[in-house]
């Protein structure tokens, strides 16, 4: 029988997860390594380890404690990183804020939020000038002076400057044990319906998702995605889901951090070449950008390993990464999921597959990492086959999901019908366990009594030769009750015709590959296509702008 | 501020860390690949997953409850694997019997850990005859009927035979949730003082176990050393910290995998090239004796990775090894701590380190794996320099270590003394986190007023060409407390002479790199050095043998 009375977490051997351990093994092991801002400014992780001391002591000093929320405004930097430890660890919330949303927008989720102390880096000083007398919570705020930038006029009562405040402060700081379920970090989603929604991650949470999605990354018969040998930057901002979490697995990992500071596309790809980035991750529009930018034309690419995430990953955008020497591969989560809740793998044997498989797989959701618990269901949460083929909505379970909405329970609710987190997304699974997905729940266009996934038109249109960028949508039609609509940008000089396009996508609907109904009625050649503020195509705007 | 009545764990999203959660991942992605046992029984991963099913209908008509303990007495094989899932997955308690204790002691375990059903594999028959009437807790035996073994008489009250229960029984079980913090596992320490002591692990910790260590193995910069591409095959056996955790690894990663029953050394090598197997882990000795038998000369081993543990890797072993191909490297931990705290790794540009170098490397316990607070200390619990010099105890915190031994509250405080684990290992750590075992607490010789290690006098002498094995002790001495003895087994034919080793130590001492204490008073040649059930040089023995 079991002894319950030694089974108690009051004791010496109690461990609960907290993000400081994520250091131990780093400040042990990899104290020179470096950490690199813009490249021109470089630190190593000994530096680090001081540096998220000063931190904590300076925010102490200025009222924050257990409980409290920080929020940051900064591009991508070594202070974000600083950011991402010393504020948990002192068991304060971190909100990263969206600083791609309207000022309207930021201040609503600030107040939700409640910070307490708001960072903000200079570029950031006219929004928070125009939105201070609207801060309900805002009790002190700390300036990030970025040399080079210049600050206007402004009447925003700094209480410090972030690099005076660390000079100030002690580099020791006892970081306290606590309960593991204490929140560590907010941030609002963008949906494209209503105000920003809060989600929020524990410590257990972001420990497991730190070292389940390390060893997914690592794994793979493929070939490592992201080891010790790497060099890590970030294309994902950290203000949104912790750079899909991956700085803290590269600060386990002890590999050299590249933060670019704000994303210019020339800057990114020197960086890469100047600093030997070997490991990124982004959405496909970030990569597409970069990809067409001269700097990146006269950069060897091809120790590059890169994620997309956020979207799906197109085969035409796949085909020209792997073309420039780019490993590049899918993953599928989203903000309510930590975000990772699989990725695309090659198989092993994947060599025997031919050029066309292997570009397939890596655009797939792909595999689910260890723990998550996964489903495609129908509308009464009945399994659907793994066949490839029966598609119905993902739910999911993981160590890792956010609760809820923060101070939303109506929200949080149906998030949670079932006992399982409802993505929206519509897909299917194979025998491989190979997830694909066809569509959002919203974007999916039912045509002649059949639905059509808008991501397999998309897939189809951006390998056409001169495509660059595509997005389809539904408009009504009296007589199939949807119609699908595409839109295309093409590349420079490139002189393709709608009925090109359609002859293109007919091509395939006669060989049964997909539905008749997938050819779009019309194509529409526009000089570009909306995006949201994470770089998503905006279907939503998109259906209303040609409705 | 905090919302702590969202943090509570009762609602949709709790998600407790459950070892039936290793199983989701590969049973969608990895059905149809192979388990093998001994070469002869071929099964998928589809199969494991209803024998796991079947078997705890089986163990559930026998009474097994949440709570209950069932004890194994098998060699490594697929139904061993089964138990690690069925028996947990059910809220039950899985003991390792260690086979090859002494049947009194056996009895002893048994009876302590409160096991209510047996499984007895035929060759164990003799013993479970010898103990059956001083086991005071099992209620029902179950017989592993090893198709080619033969039972001889006995008078034990089998309620069923393995094979015929499995295929008398559903594969369907609904696993439930409950509490994370659920024992799942219990065995026996071998230490060489006093009775076994029980140690017990949890869902939780098996489970932090498993994905913090893959995370680990596959990450090192130098090569994935397990990943979706490997064939496993354990070398140290189920019934000893479950296998060093391997067994769940394998699974999550959906590998090939192999038992090869009771270890004969031509079998295992058969099974290495046969099967392909790439990866494994033993103890020395057990590498040591492959490496010798005749199967294993004529085998290319030079895609087989090994973990060492369980005691020192010796350089002339590695070396050894290494000469045959194999990527051999060192683990650190025992039974307390489930069992890994840390691997060897090569750093970042080890190519450039010289084979010297990186064979000492292979040989070091290693950088301790994610989320372990590892430190050498000194007998006031405070930190020693990290500089690859100053040595003193081991002492651990981590999430998966043991909470104590079973029922040995004495026992338990002690281990657990000033909120961490005490290893009784003597080690240093440098300045890239390396830590170097020294030396057990124990064998740790005090010559003229010096620690002389007799890990790395031992080290020194197993690089002696014509030298096999050895084992360091140190015997009491009037003038100098005492004085290391060296036993030496030779190669056969091989003309060595007791001065020929002195020699050769004290070079090393002349050349600065060991005190002068450290060359042995005596060098004696013997034909077999004693070893622990578990294959560990028996030290305690040798010095009462020779003292």
């Amino acid at each position: 029988m079991q002894d319950e009375a030694k089974m108690t977490d009051s004791t010496a051997y109690a461990y609960p997860l907290l993000i400081k351990q994520l250091l131990l093994t780093p400040f042990a092991q990899a104290q020179d390594q470096e950490i690199v801002y813009r490249g021109q400014l470089r630190m190593t992780y000994a530096t680090l380890r001081e540096r998220i001391g000063r931190l904590a002591n300076g925010l102490s000093q200025l009222g924050v404690r257990h409980g409290s929320t920080v929020g940051v405004m900064d591009w991508d930097s070594h202070r974000y990183l600083e950011c991402y430890f010393a504020v948990p660890m002192m068991g304060a919330v971190l909100q990263t804020v969206n600083v791609r949303l309207s000022p309207a927008e930021i201040a609503y989720t600030i107040n939700h939020a409640g910070a307490e102390v708001l960072l903000v880096h200079t570029d950031f000083l006219p929004v928070v000038e125009a939105i201070k007398d609207k801060l309900e919570t805002v009790r002190a705020f700390i300036w990030i002076d970025e040399p080079g930038s210049v600050a206007g006029a402004h009447s925003i009562p700094f209480s410090a400057e972030y690099e005076a405040m660390l000079a100030a402060n002690s580099a020791s700081y006892a970081f306290p044990d606590f309960d593991e379920n204490t929140r560590a970090t907010t941030f609002y989603t963008t949906g494209t319906t209503g105000l920003p929604k809060g989600v929020y991650f524990t410590h257990r949470q972001l420990v497991l998702h730190t070292i389940t999605l390390m060893a997914a990354l690592a794994s793979p018969v493929s070939g490592q995605r992201f080891h010790r040998g790497d060099v890590y930057m970030p294309l994902t901002p950290m203000f949104h889901v912790h750079a899909w979490g991956m700085p803290y697995i590269a600060t386990v990992l002890g590999v050299k951090q590249v933060y670019p500071g704000r994303y210019q596309p020339d800057r990114l790809a020197r960086l890469v070449r100047d600093e030997g980035v070997t490991f990124s991750h982004c959405v496909g529009t970030i990569l597409h950008m970069l990809l067409m930018c001269e700097e990146a034309k006269a950069t060897d690419l091809s120790k590059w390993k890169i994620v997309i995430g956020g979207g799906a990953l197109p085969q035409g955008l796949a085909q020209a990464a792997v073309d420039r020497g780019i490993d590049v591969f899918a993953g599928y989560g989203m903000s309510e999921t930590c975000p990772v809740l699989s990725l695309a793998q090659l198989p092993p044997g994947a060599e025997a597959l031919g050029a066309d498989e292997q570009l397939r797989l890596r655009c797939k959701a792909g595999l689910p990492v260890p723990l998550v618990d996964l489903r495609v269901v129908d509308e009464s949460m009945g399994d659907l086959a793994h066949d490839g083929k029966a598609s119905g909505e993902i739910v999911a379970r993981a160590p890792w999901l956010t609760q809820g909405y923060l101070n939303n329970p109506e929200a949080s609710q149906q998030l949670w019908a079932g006992g399982y987190l409802h993505t929206q997304d519509i897909a299917s699974i194979d025998a491989t366990g190979n997830v694909q997905i066809t569509d959002r729940l919203k974007d999916v266009i039912k045509s002649g009594g059949e639905w059509v996934s808008s991501l397999e038109i998309e897939n189809l249109i951006s390998q056409y030769e001169g495509v660059s960028e595509v997005a389809v949508i539904g408009i009504k039609d009296d007589k199939w009750g949807e119609r699908p609509v595409a839109l295309v940008v093409l590349e420079e000089g490139a002189a393709v015709t709608e009925e090109d396009i359609k002859q293109h996508v007919l091509s395939f609907s006669t060989s049964g590959k997909i539905s008749k109904y997938a050819v779009p009625q019309i194509v529409k050649f526009v000089d570009e296509i909306g995006k949201t503020s994470v770089g998503k195509i905006n279907k939503k705007s998109l259906r209303e702008q040609f409705a």
